[in-house]
């Protein structure tokens, strides 16, 4: 399995991500962060790059045991969705699959957690079109 | 190796975000979020947790060039640098091993930037106390 669950969304790029919000939500996520990487680069390099979005989303009960477990795993929150712009007419939604970024850890309490999360993760990824 | 790099730090909580903020200045890391995961386990939990920071550090030049290479690598950006208490005298700084979390990855470029991140955050974590 790769390391991110794609989807490809064929509605506008500000409307995507507030489906993706709302489905996150739907699975108990809130974002807690919201990267607009396309206006960093303009900011930082002087780059002009296309419409790249980082939410950073974060379901409390889960994080709460995933921290219970290994007080370090912070390092791994919150879960990134990605919304891309590919070209004009095609944007990708990526969320991260916490199974395989949490591979380098030797926990299996942890792994269930991460399980739990990339089932919630691939429920919003599944749903987006449907 | 593990997937964190960890030190201690015997300052204050507060004074210990500042040192690591401006550390990761000297490497080149902008801070693109800060997560106090203290306050949203009182927000959303109701739970008294201990004081617990996430900040997302991002090296522009290095993020670039690790997008160039594969695109769905955003779901693992920002590197985080957590600042935990562990006790009233013992404050740890945790910063992602990216060559660890990137493990589930197989592209051989990318595994070059992230050995080029991962120097630039071990710096950090060394400089901390020296």
């Amino acid at each position: 399995m790769t390391y991110h669950l794609t989807t490809t969304s064929t509605i506008g790029f500000n409307d995507t991500i507030e489906r993706v919000k709302m489905l996150l939500g739907e699975e108990g996520f809130s974002i807690l962060c919201d990267i607009d990487v396309q206006s960093k680069f303009k900011e930082k390099l002087n780059i002009d790059f296309k419409r790249y979005r980082i939410l950073g989303a974060c379901n409390p009960v889960f994080a709460y045991k995933a921290l219970a477990f290994d007080n370090k795993v912070g390092t791994m929150l919150p879960c990134n969705v990605v919304v891309q712009e590919v070209d004009n007419s095609h944007i990708e939604i990526s969320a991260i699959n916490p199974v395989e970024s949490m591979r380098a850890i030797d926990n299996d309490d942890l792994k269930g957690v991460a399980s739990e999360i990339l089932q919630r993760l691939w429920n919003v990824i599944n749903r987006f079109n449907n």
